[in-house]
């Protein structure tokens, strides 16, 4: 089986000129705006509008079980997922609070969940009941990493027909910090110790777990750095690969994504070394104690704007995010220029 | 004249351990929102409230001008500053586009622009027409930086009255960041080369003016850095005590206060110097280029955490803030606990 790289559209670089003329019109000191001003251009260049305008947001969490939890990798047992997943459909998750404070919708798709859950209320689009051990073989089979991936593209799809102009990526599953850092090791080369963190919380001798964990799994699986499909496959997790998907699906369809903690930026990763093109389209927004999510968002070139010392996921630092990037957004669009202002340009503009 | 200090009430403690308590039983990792966690707690402790709320948002913006714009320290001429009141009082600026974004009200106080502006739509409180040029004198006298103190904390006892839960301090006027670079050149010992910045957009031979014009105003008024009363009238401006009257009385009503750029940093600064209690009221937003932001920000042991480069002022950076603030109050308040939710606890509690 064999992956077929979709066709994303390059940015509109007209409506990110319109954008970059308009910026300097408005009644600020030109570049005051600093990094708002360049979010602002690029969402004109996704959206193909000079003035583009954020009219509805939404989380997409996905959740799957991972089977190298039964190393002792993690403070929670695996049932977690599956409890943390009826508490997304019932709102009380933290990514349930910050969505609902940004405006967002929340979709909670369950990629691979240990057992099943959620009944009707949640969007099953299972791979799998949890990966294999990735120390013991791979996570999953290449049919099963492209069957991610292409669940990820459609739900991208679904929210791009609803009208969805900015994407989060969130997740949840028990033990998934140590296949992200063990995918991250994989594809950037850097040794365990530089990309296994303290997850939910591990220190000491179960850090140390994780560690081994990682490099027993890339000893066992070798996986091809240069094969992101051979990655996902034998050190993934089925939401990792739902949400690269889910990036490069709304990149094809011309939507802005948010990368939120680890997990997400190395399923943004996966999605930027898959489909190249995807890069344009994502926008990191915070970064925190976790070792490799610096690791990744750097080898993304992605900037993170936001230091809050998160380590949750779920989608919570980029739910944050969203409200200043659709800030920038409104900046553009709103503010008055100095014309319209009646307002004294800079005296250096006036001699030159 | 002297300045007697005012009563600031020392943060709830008991509230901020009930906060604490309940943080550790929400559907996370314990301590895994990080620096939220930490401005929640506080939260508590400012509204003597454990599970505070933000129910009203005031962005303060206070406007003056200041003799020193005539020494050629800004790119912008003086007129600018009233220009930018009609502005900020007709919804154009970048401060009303956030304000908006984040649900905040705008109040904007003239406490001394050059000439008189916005009629009856401005909150008129003159402190004069414009400050001395500190490069020749003191900006003002003792009496008008008392006087500064007191209008600013009438308008944050007002807006107290009004339910103002969060106040955000913005500021505009041409040749401020001079004025802050000498303030805090005064309160720092630091040479005037590491606070003086870009301000709005100069470099070169420019820059160079404004960091001789630093000098010029230390030597010339030689202020006493143990009194911040003397060190504002001799180096100050009108907006800038207010800004510190501001913080002190929305710390006096416990009401919590999100510190802008460089020049509301150094506004809050003068007010922990004046009353040192009003520290425990004050959150930091963003930080950027501008190096004294910084500088004021470490040695007020405020953390910012947001990282935009910024540089415009007006509350902008503080407006952003406002929204991960009102955030961290939500997560204390509306997350599901552990019980609630039927989600299991970490192995090591249930070993501990």
């Amino acid at each position: 089986m064999c992956w077929s790289e979709p066709a994303v559209p390059g940015l509109d670089k007209k409506a990110m000129e319109a954008a970059r003329r308009r910026l300097d019109c408005l009644t600020k000191p030109r570049g005051s705006l600093g990094f708002m001003e360049e979010i602002a251009v690029r969402l004109a260049g996704i959206s193909g509008d000079p003035l583009p305008r954020i009219r509805d947001r939404v989380v997409i969490v996905m959740a799957a079980d991972h089977g190298v939890a039964r190393q002792g990798v993690s403070l929670y047992p695996q049932e977690v997922t599956a409890q943390m997943v009826l508490n997304f459909l019932r709102g009380g998750a933290a990514i349930n609070v910050l969505a609902r404070h940004v405006g967002a919708r929340i979709r909670v798709v369950d990629m691979g969940v240990a057992r099943d859950v959620g009944q009707d209320m949640v969007e099953r689009r299972k791979v799998g009941y949890g990966t294999g051990s990735i120390v013991e073989g791979p996570a999953m089979s290449r049919e099963q990493a492209l069957a991610c991936l292409e669940a990820g593209m459609a739900v991208a799809g679904d929210e791009a027909d609803r009208g969805a102009d900015l994407l989060a990526m969130g997740e949840m599953g028990i033990g998934n910090t140590t296949a992200s850092s063990a995918v991250l090791a994989a594809l950037s080369g850097a040794p365990a110790e530089e990309v296994v963190g303290a997850g939910t919380g591990v220190s000491g001798e179960r850090w140390r777990l994780k560690v081994e964990a990682v490099n027993k799994a890339l000893c066992v699986n070798r996986p091809d750095p240069q094969d992101p499909l051979d990655v996902l496959a034998k050190l993934g997790g089925f939401e990792i690969g739902g949400l690269a998907g889910c990036a490069i699906g709304a990149a094809v369809r011309r939507r802005a994504v948010v990368i939120d903690g680890f997990i997400s930026s190395v399923a943004a990763l996966l999605a930027s070394r898959l489909v190249p093109a995807v890069n344009d389209y994502m926008f990191a927004s915070h970064t925190g104690t976790e070792p490799g999510h610096g690791v990744a968002l750097s080898l993304l070139g992605a900037r993170p704007f936001l230091l809050l010392d998160m380590r949750l996921g779920e989608g919570t630092g980029a739910a944050l995010g969203m409200f200043v990037i659709e800030g920038a957004a409104r900046l553009l669009r709103e503010m008055a220029t100095f014309e319209e202002a009646g307002v004294a340009g800079s005296l250096e503009d006036e001699r030159g």
